[in-house]
C-alpha cells in the first residue's frame, strides 16, 4: 500500500462531502456529473454483498440511465417528500497499479415535511475513481447497506 | 475557488470539532468565547433557510446576547436534562475574498439522565470566519435543521 | 499544545477508521491486535467518567483478555447477531510529553439480520497511543458512552 498523502486524503473526503451536499440539497442532476459516462452505480445490502450474490436494491449501468432515473424521479415527484442529510466518515484511500479507490462509513438521515427525521440507511460507500484532467469522478460506485427492507422507499440515490 | 490547503483543511475540521466537543462537554460559556463580540447565532428550520423566510428557533445578535442565553439556561437549570453527542461531518470550506466559510453537517444525539439515545437533530452548519491574531472565531453562524418541530425543546444550542 | 501537523490528523483519522471498520466488518481478532500487549480497554457510562467512578461496563486488562473475549464470543455465537457500522467524527489530538493522544465521537448504529437499524451508542473514545517501528497502537482505550442500559446487550466491543 502506497502512503496517502495529506492532499489525497483532503481531495477524497471533499469529494464525498460534495457527493453527499449534492445528493442532499436535491441537486441530482449536477450529483449524476460526478459520475463517467460509463459509470456503473448499485445498491447491494450487506448480505448480498458479502455472499457475493448478484442482487442490487438498484443498479444503473451508465450515466445515461442514472440521468433517465433521476428523470423519472422528476417526473413522478415521489422524491419531494423528504430531505435527506449525509454525515459521511473518514475514508480508507487505496491508490494501487493506478486505480484510486475508497470505502468510506456513511449514515443518512431522512426527514419529512413536517419535521419528523428518522434513520434511513447506514452501510459503506466503495468507490473506484477515474481521473481526467486533473478531476476526480466515480468510475464504479457500490453502495453496501446494512439497512434493508429498504426497497420500495429507494426513491432516491444514496 | 481557491484551492484548500490541507492545514486549512486541519484547521477548519479542528474548529468544527472543538466546537461540538465544547456543546457536548457542557462547557457553554467556553463555547460562547469562540464567537466574535458582534457575532450572529440563529438556528432556522431547513424550510425557512430555502425560502429565504425570517423566522428563526433562535436567534442571539452578539456575544452578549448568546452570554444571557446561556445564563438563563444555567439558573434555569433545564440544560441539565439530557446530554448532547455531535458527530459532525466533513466541511465544503470556501475561501474567497480573504473571506472564510465553511458548510458542515452535523448529528446530534441526546441522551437523557436515564441513559436513553435519541436522535435530536440533523442539518448543517454554515459558518463564516473572522481571523483575529492567527485565531479563527465565529463571525456568524446559521445553524440549518432539517429536524422540526422541535422549538419547545430547543433548551441548549444545536 | 504543540501544532498538528496534516500528516498527524491524516494518521489518526486513518487510525479510527481502521478501527471502525474492523469490528464493522467481524474482524475482531484483526481489530485485537490494534492493542499493545498490555493495553488496557474499557467502556464506562459517560455518569461514571465524569464523577470519576471505577465502575466499568467492560474491562479488559491486556491484549490477551481481549483474546479471551473475541474467543468466547466466537465460542457463544452470540456477535452473530448484529452488525454494526461505526460513523465517527474529527479528532482532538493531543502531543504532549511524547505522549500521543486523541478523543473522537463516535456514533454506532447495529443492524439486525432482518435489517433493521437503530442507534446502538454515541459517545467518545478516549485514546492514548503507543508507537513502534512507525505503527501506532493502542496503549490505552476509554470508550466513554453516553448511551446506558447497554450492559446486557454488550457482545462484542465499541
Amino acid at each position: 500500500m502506497s502512503t496517502i498523502t495529506p492532499e489525497l486524503y483532503v481531495r477524497v473526503q471533499s469529494f464525498f462531502e460534495e457527493y453527499g451536499r449534492l445528493l442532499d440539497e436535491d441537486r441530482l442532476e449536477t450529483w449524476v456529473e460526478l459520475f463517467t459516462e460509463d459509470a456503473r452505480y448499485e445498491i447491494v445490502s450487506r448480505e448480498n454483498h458479502e455472499q457475493g450474490l448478484p442482487l442490487s436494491l438498484m443498479l444503473c449501468d451508465s450515466r445515461d440511465m442514472l440521468h433517465d432515473r433521476i428523470y423519472s424521479l422528476r417526473e413522478a415527484n415521489i422524491y419531494n417528500i423528504h430531505t435527506d442529510c449525509h454525515v459521511i466518515g473518514t475514508a480508507r484511500i487505496l491508490h494501487e497499479n493506478g486505480v484510486l479507490s475508497a470505502v468510506a462509513p456513511y449514515s443518512l438521515f431522512q426527514s419529512t415535511q413536517e419535521g419528523e427525521t428518522r434513520l434511513f440507511s447506514v452501510g459503506r460507500y466503495h468507490l473506484t475513481f477515474a481521473e481526467t484532467d486533473g478531476r476526480l469522478s466515480i468510475s464504479r460506485l457500490r453502495v453496501v447497506t446494512d439497512t434493508g427492507a429498504i426497497l420500495t422507499l429507494l426513491a432516491t440515490p444514496i
